[in-house]
């Protein structure tokens, strides 16, 4: 594989004439790919079935003929106004029930069928006019940015009565499956059934779970349908370009239907309104030190080993609370440690900063007067640094997490205490591991075999699958299972017999607290454990307790439970202590510096605002070393 | 009078294959009492005019069967759905104008006639059916629950306006009651008056107040309607479960109507987001040791001294931010200062953790599998404690303190102060008597007679009622008012004479100021003034002044006036000098012990999560010592 | 100039009895005016068409033979219930959509034409009967005030677009100065464009900037109709009377149209929600040392020099969060700083505290019973010291600042880090200068020429007007703009070259980063820059940078610019030694102590709750020293 770059253009904003200049300079960067197309659809067909694309045919011959690839979005993120007129009822709703208006952008329902087959049609129109031109696709954008999965629409309620019908048969299941008869909530037919929002108190867990679900599956049923379109013309490989912390769908379902998988990574922005815990004060011009990596591994794992970031912050944004300048080497460095988890390109979100509009305050590769801005001139340094690399392989990792989807929904819609979040959990253990130098492939749910694997985390699961139960049981590895692991059905209930039902690992979890931050379970051999903890009953050994001695990790064999959310450092203690019994080699780092190995090289890299050892070697702020690894 | 035990049993949620089994054991931990059937409607009548009584005929012999005596619920808290599509209108609606929809439970308008009507008539049906084999009713379930007493609808719209012309007669009495002409709001008929929400800035507060009163009235109206359809066919006492820290409509009205008051008793489901103030992180697994003890004392007052606790806490909770595990003992200890205050009884909830639905976190005596959760065996300690108790009489505590709901109301609508609350400032001043080992009855604000009381406290009562007035005109006892308590008129206006006009002691209060709370004024004689301070020109003696020279207490004989909100310190001091000067006797006890005198005993609690003593003895966290007072 | 005295009555609140005593105490205290009528509406024309105009004829000659003179208020900022029953849509929606009820004040939209008419009417009918006994008017009351200016209703959607056309003519136009191409946001006709509130993520803007425009030309234009319609029966002059950081509309376009402009001064309500920075706990019962100073110095400018306040503090108020009573002296000190800048008249709000309603806890010179209330003493006091005082004459400052209501909106459109605020930047510089004892000028926009300046300070900035550009490029005096000046085409775009573009000084700002407020960047001489940056290039004199090495001063002879927010400290160092540059002299204020310069004096206010010294002199707390000033 070899490792390329590439940026987002939008000839649409820029006259004509500056076209060939601009696709001249995008090659003498030395970018292979330029994304183009994907918010144009109201100069493509300006009126209800009057398409103009002589100016596209013109850019893509112009881009083309510089030696660029052109990746093409279809342009269903942005509808034009006049589609509003056609379909006053798609706009999505939002929790409030009111409608979310035209003004900007993905002011769509996923459930409107007229609308996502009036989007799927254009894009098979794209994809007949343009499917042997161009070399990869892209559907649509960020699916889910602005908190856009989930709507409260009529539209919706139809769509997700429907759902229920196809998932449960008969309305006697569906009140059996989610315990109606509690409080008297027994439906008689579907047509009863409403969203799960402004409830007098809470409403069912099972009927928000299955909204949740049902949500997601608009989003993989929307993409389809644009999937299917592409194909019927075009050969060209289909991605996605998921955002960060966007987790209201199942990514590895939609990423299924495609070829690659494409995250949007702005490090900055993530840091100061996305990204749990960590030191937000250290690292306000770098970004957090391991959430690009973990959405990295994620997104591994989601195109099955194809991956790409399809824009990378090359300045400020605009759109977190402060938008801070990155410390200067951050744009190389962020470059690298994508490419050191595997990703075939980076491209930079985007060429020119558009003086107008919401993102005016967004940084390009370049200025609106066309200067180069900060981040080019690192963009030039990985060119260079690329020209003359080899190819690399895929390898696979030492350690395994798995992360799931519907467990961030159930989660969500019963934390049981503030703060309790898959997503916070999984990553909490991923840090320890990367604090520990381990290098980590996150998997899905139904993972069916965790053959390879040294050490796999099963972390705040709602229910095992069966394949995964079966890959436990089949296990070489050393596998750590909860807290919060199993201890519900998929429909979020309590199961008979109680959870967690391990395999290899008899416990069950007789109660559950939940303790606020300023009130922490001590542990002897240091640190604590915060948030949560099940009460155990088990016949495997408790190899830690509790200072007040409820059980906290329990082992039989090769098998592991935690039963507390740990903290950082009894997170990094037991982790850590539990990888090297699985053989691995631990790195104790300091704050800041970071690992990642791919098959044949190691990458450190220093986040930290000042200088950083590693091995005898020191790395400035920013920097970066590289090392080969014994093959 | 026989202090007994109980659980809330939900037959509809198990296999009657069950019952019997559930039945045994509840008789063999020592219950006395069982609730049933409170949220059945959707079973006991599957379909509009459907009904269906056998099971509930069946758990009926099953469960008196055992020996357990009955206390049956009415179902209008969670009213079937089917119900809605009679009542499309039935819904509360929130304050910012939208339905509450159906999907939980208390999702009825208290103003709707139509629904209240069929609640009534549903409970005539069950009163008809049951009421010679039952032992005791309950109307619905947690009155003003989730914020249900208050709702915003075009039903409580039209109600309003009827109530107002009942109340006012004409428009012109009303314009002149709440001084419409400011800002000329002057109404030319009842029909324009609209609710008091989403107003450009405040609206009248006359206005707002009149509007809480109504929404009290519509349910004490709504109660009566099924107290008298269940006395048409039942002699069995009637009661309801009021919740804790719920202070949105008028208990003591509610409570007249009935024999028995009882209340949900949550403590540590309350500390985290009912509890006014006190050490949170000190309590977290043993709830706050006062806020338990006023609602006794408040419910002992509304139920004219008949009065239980309908559910106490077995274990976590589901529903407070965060929901740890009760201290070993705490059960037990719950049980027991419930006694001490006077409880006939105190149910456990629930029988069973339901597994699925809202509830499912929520513990229960039994597990799910059935097994006994970590409350059951306290209940066990309780009960075999129980077993040879001699009966116990009703005793007057020497201290009285006036609750009153309008107050709350009406400090709501106009606080003048970020804090200023009723129940607040009520709690604030039990504490101090909590603390100097007093006990105390709560009287209602119409209280005509203060015969017998030591020590009375009337704090930030909106105004002296006729009979109050009275009362303390007659007292022989020291009688302390204040803060402001008696500033305003009924209808939250300011009086002529300006008030305070308190019988035997000349003060009025010529301006009022509030200030926050890092800016308490200081008291020489140790503590502060917070938040509130009326200033004082009297004749009365001057007791005690801020260190700026504002009056703070005054006295005059028996009668003492307070100007302003005492922090924790000045609280204590002053309450303590004033209590010893009426005579009696205080106790310095430290923090997390806490004393209830019954006739005969003196009980000795620690709340605290270490060993404390007390005369001598050591007490273990969660310790109870019993003392014999002499007769 | 005469300084002159007065307060507000309502002689509707009480009964006709009392007026000839109110009348003779005022006249006693040494008032001169008396503003009457404003909230009159519903008993002047208690139904359609019914005018009752008897009871005003006989409270104005009550008043003015007592010697007062009166202003009369025009009622529209309380239209009547009934008038609801012509114009249904007359109320204001907020910005989720809602309309604000009546119930209040207030409750109606700007751009609802019938209303505006008719509010208009009734004060022409107003102006022809009492058109030559009166001897100022005032239109409506606080327009803006609980945030009513920008209304998101259905009639303001109708207005806006009609606005939008007469702006930009086509909608090509609209088009291409919003960047519509961006997103697919292109509109076909100004009947698709809706008010940009409820869009899925942040709205263009340059739509939000124009609405914001418009929002404020409606004010402009209710004013204008209201100024028609007494012109055309009287001659007396014409005011408004503003309220405390009230931004929402051009106050200065509206002043244009009168000849008078007022201000409604409530220190301490202001201090605890209304004023950015500054140490509050030191100043609860003083209000801020700078606030009312820049609100003095504001309207000024609005007034062209003739201005009053209208509504002055006399002790506490009750729509704070919290309303202590002030210190003692401070009605007066207050008074005395209003003088010191220029105020022709100072009126304390209110007459009397009238016992009900929303205001019942608002104090005024009397109490409900009409015994002198705590601020009558100093009330008297300031007219004592008044009565032989000699004429005073207006003076230009040395020091001007730049205020401009656009550029408060634009940052509050785009503040792209939050807590950038236009009138908070001004605010903190405005302070800088007070603490440094300079006398300011504030001045709109497009003031023509900086003649007669020595210092003129142009901060945040949208762009440069024509004018004011030119006057810089003429000013003989040293000029400073920025941080964030002409960074921005007045439609909120990016210009071209890109800016700031500066007479007499080469820089453009290349990058802007905005940072938390624990993150400044340090500056090595003092003090640090927080929140924003921006990145400049220039030819210029770099003065100072970041310890980081940004520029952050730039210099080309009497040109300065500023590249970042100066913290407290910076800003006083800053401000400071430019100051003292430009030949003023400045002097090094203690905390709590401020100057205000007239032509002939210096006054000097102790704002501290601890006595102070100046120039040998002690100052008690809310002590005046006045100093004559060489001519």
């Amino acid at each position: 594989m070899k490792r390329t770059l590439g940026t987002c253009y939008y000839p649409e904003h820029w006259p004509e004439a500056q076209w060939p200049e601009d696709a001249r300079r995008m090659a003498d960067l030395g970018l292979t790919w330029v994304r183009i197309g994907e918010f144009a659809w109201s100069l493509l067909e300006p009126a209800p079935g009057r398409y103009d694309w002589d100016w596209l045919d013109r850019a893509i011959d112009v881009l083309t003929g510089a030696g660029l690839s052109v990746v093409l979005g279809t342009p269903s993120a942005t509808p034009p106004r006049w589609i509003l007129d056609r379909f006053p009822d798609m706009l999505a709703h939002d929790a409030e029930g009111r409608p979310r208006k035209f003004g900007s952008r993905r002011h769509y329902d996923f459930a409107h069928a007229g609308y996502r087959d009036a989007a799927a049609r254009m894009a098979g129109l794209m994809a007949e006019r343009y499917g042997d031109r161009i070399a990869a696709w892209q559907t649509d954008n960020e699916y889910g940015c602005h908190d856009t999965t989930v709507s409260w629409s009529p539209v919706a309620q139809d769509a997700f009565r429907i759902w229920l019908k196809d998932k449960y048969g008969t309305i006697t299941n569906l009140n059996d499956a989610w315990g109606n008869i509690f409080w008297s909530m027994t439906y008689d037919d579907f047509g009863q059934i409403g969203l799960p929002n402004l409830t007098v108190t809470e409403p069912n867990p099972s009927h928000a779970l299955a909204f949740r679900r049902f949500a997601s599956d608009m989003v993989v049923d929307w993409n389809a349908a644009q999937v299917a379109a592409i194909r019927a013309h075009s050969d060209a490989p289909i991605s996605h370009n998921y955002m960060g912390r966007v987790t209201d769908f199942d990514h590895y379902a939609v990423a299924r239907q495609m070829e690659i998988a494409t995250w949007d990574s702005y490090p900055m922005g993530f840091l100061l309104d996305r990204v749990p815990g960590g030191d937000k004060a250290a690292y306000l011009r770098q970004g957090d030190p391991d959430f690009q990596a973990f959405h990295h591994d994620l997104y591994r794992a989601c195109g099955a080993g194809r991956w790409w970031v399809m824009e990378q912050q090359p300045g400020p944004v605009n759109w977190a609370p402060w938008n801070p300048a990155p410390l200067p080497g951050m744009v190389r460095l962020w470059s690298w440690e994508a490419f050191a988890h595997g990703a075939e390109a980076v491209c930079w979100f985007r060429w020119r900063q558009f003086p107008q509009a919401q993102e005016q305050q967004h940084a390009g590769l370049l200025r609106p007067d066309s200067s180069e801005a900060a981040g080019f001139a690192e963009a030039a340094q990985v060119a260079a640094e690329l020209r003359d690399a080899p190819d690399v392989a895929a390898v696979q990792a030492p350690v395994a997490l798995i992360f799931d989807y519907a467990s961030q929904w159930a989660w969500e819609v019963q934390p049981q205490g503030v703060g309790f979040d898959h997503f916070a959990l999984c990553f909490d253990l991923y840090r320890a591991l990367r604090s520990l130098g381990l290098s980590v492939d996150i998997l899905p749910p139904d993972t069916a075999s965790l053959g390879g694997y040294a050490f796999t985390l099963v972390p705040g699961l709602l229910s095992l699958t069966d394949p995964l139960r079966a890959a436990i049981e089949a296990a070489d590895g050393l596998v750590l299972t909860g807290p919060r692991t199993d201890l519900k059905t998929s429909e979020l209930s309590i199961p008979t017999p109680m959870g967690p039902n391990l395999p290899g690992l008899a416990a069950t979890s007789v109660m559950e607290e939940t303790f606020p931050p300023e009130a922490p379970r001590g542990l002897p051999a240091g640190g604590g454990i915060d948030l949560w903890l099940e009460h155990i009953e088990t016949t495997a050994e408790v190899v830690e307790r509790t200072t007040d001695g409820a059980p906290v990790l329990l082992r039989h064999g090769k098998r592991a439970h935690l039963a507390g959310w740990p903290d950082k450092m009894a997170a990094r203690r037991i982790i850590g202590a539990l990888a090297r019994d699985a053989g691995l080699t631990t790195v104790d780092l300091p704050e800041g510096l970071r690992i990642r190995d791919t098959g044949t090289e190691r990458f450190v890299f220093n986040y930290a605002s000042h200088p950083l050892d590693y091995d005898g070697k020191t790395l400035d702020p920013a920097g970066i070393l590289r090392l080969s690894l014994p093959s």
